[in-house]
């Protein structure tokens, strides 16, 4: 069992109704695609195309930034707000589909776009995976 | 004028026709949130009565957050995307508002939460017109 | 191999003579830590002794931001700086240092301290293995 | 007096000896060098020129996470903690210094690299002298 899980069985209040791995599987998809997302714009900032590439780093610090925050809001269970995890889940869900968008155009150039890529659409549905589970 | 302003006059293209006032003030509001925010769930860690402000210290996280990313797509203006810029503003007005409306219960009893509200309202309103402004 | 792996394995350019396991590892450790720290602060929120855990909470929270931001830097090649390196993962280290401590006193009563102290170490250790073989 | 000010004297116990106005002013520099340094390393993804920008979009990108970071730890007075202070202070004064001297670089062509500098150099000594005032 990830540490995610673990910390999630150790929170001392009940959860509510929540789809406890789909919660799992968001919060780690969160942080494995911020992740991602500051290593390929770095990666893009070392290529010889770089000039290319603009709107991939672009688009994926602003996906890095939104995905942390979103692992964050879902790491928390105290005072549970569903507006304000819906928007967030909203917003992660449409960066990682713009970050996924503009990776895709390059994955048959570059590695790390391929792999950001694949993160970002992994990461987009586990947004709407529980989204969807919220009702 | 401030640091915020002139930095994105010297944006070296074309801003489209964003409302500058707006996004300057927008900015603004969101990285004087998040420090407010941040400030104020500590304070609330060190009330005596800090059993009754943990919906507060939790609000007051997921603000900090959200507003720090919100700043930070806000000063970004390479290969601008609607979607993403519309669906941060949104979950960053849904935060603010909560944070808003936590505080407001606690602003007679701790000054902190009196300026913390003011400036989640001011962040709350900055966010929804510069939403209106994009049209 | 785990996405950060790859990711690194990705990069374009030479890695200098860094030791790729040693950061692979603490990479994984950082984001791992900021995770835990978020959901450590927050259980700790839903604790009827929360009183108590004031000082954990505050420490959590330095320790994730700090964690985050580590990630954040290692996760970058380009331009390789030692200087900010270094001084990163010195903050790190100490900062897991002091949240593990913490969690350690409130270890036998809380199972999320009991994680939370083992992943500080875990980061702690990754940020002290990566620094010495920096030489 | 600023809100980072109004919060600081809203702070419900004992500061300690800490130096109240270099406290304040280094929390202030903190948040506007994150904010000017994101805007800078975007700012350089638009400019003609990006190939020779990509070590200060890189140390501005470093230089954005760590002043937040420490913005945010700086903001935390609950269980003050020399130790972590300390190592804060000294990464983001590092950081600020390289960050500075890449900006520098690139003032006489940029006008963002010019303010990034000034602001760099600002947030550095601000950190500078509030290490210095901690004795």
């Amino acid at each position: 069992m990830s540490v995610v899980a673990q910390l999630l069985d150790a929170y001392p209040k009940d959860l509510g109704k929540v789809d406890r791995d789909k919660l799992v599987a968001c919060v780690e998809a969160c942080i494995e695609c911020a992740q991602a997302c500051t290593a390929c714009a770095d990666a893009d900032l070392s290529e010889s195309d770089v000039a290319e590439l603009t709107k991939c780093i672009r688009t994926c610090l602003d996906c890095a930034d939104i995905c942390e925050t979103t692992g964050r809001v879902l790491s928390r269970h105290t005072a549970y707000d569903a507006n304000v995890t819906r928007s967030v889940l909203e917003a992660c869900a449409t960066t990682c589909r713009a970050s996924g968008d503009e990776c895709h155009r390059h994955a048959p150039h570059h590695a790390h776009c391929r792999l950001c890529e694949e993160v970002c659409r992994r990461c987009e549905h586990a947004c709407r995976d529980l989204l969807d589970s919220l009702g």
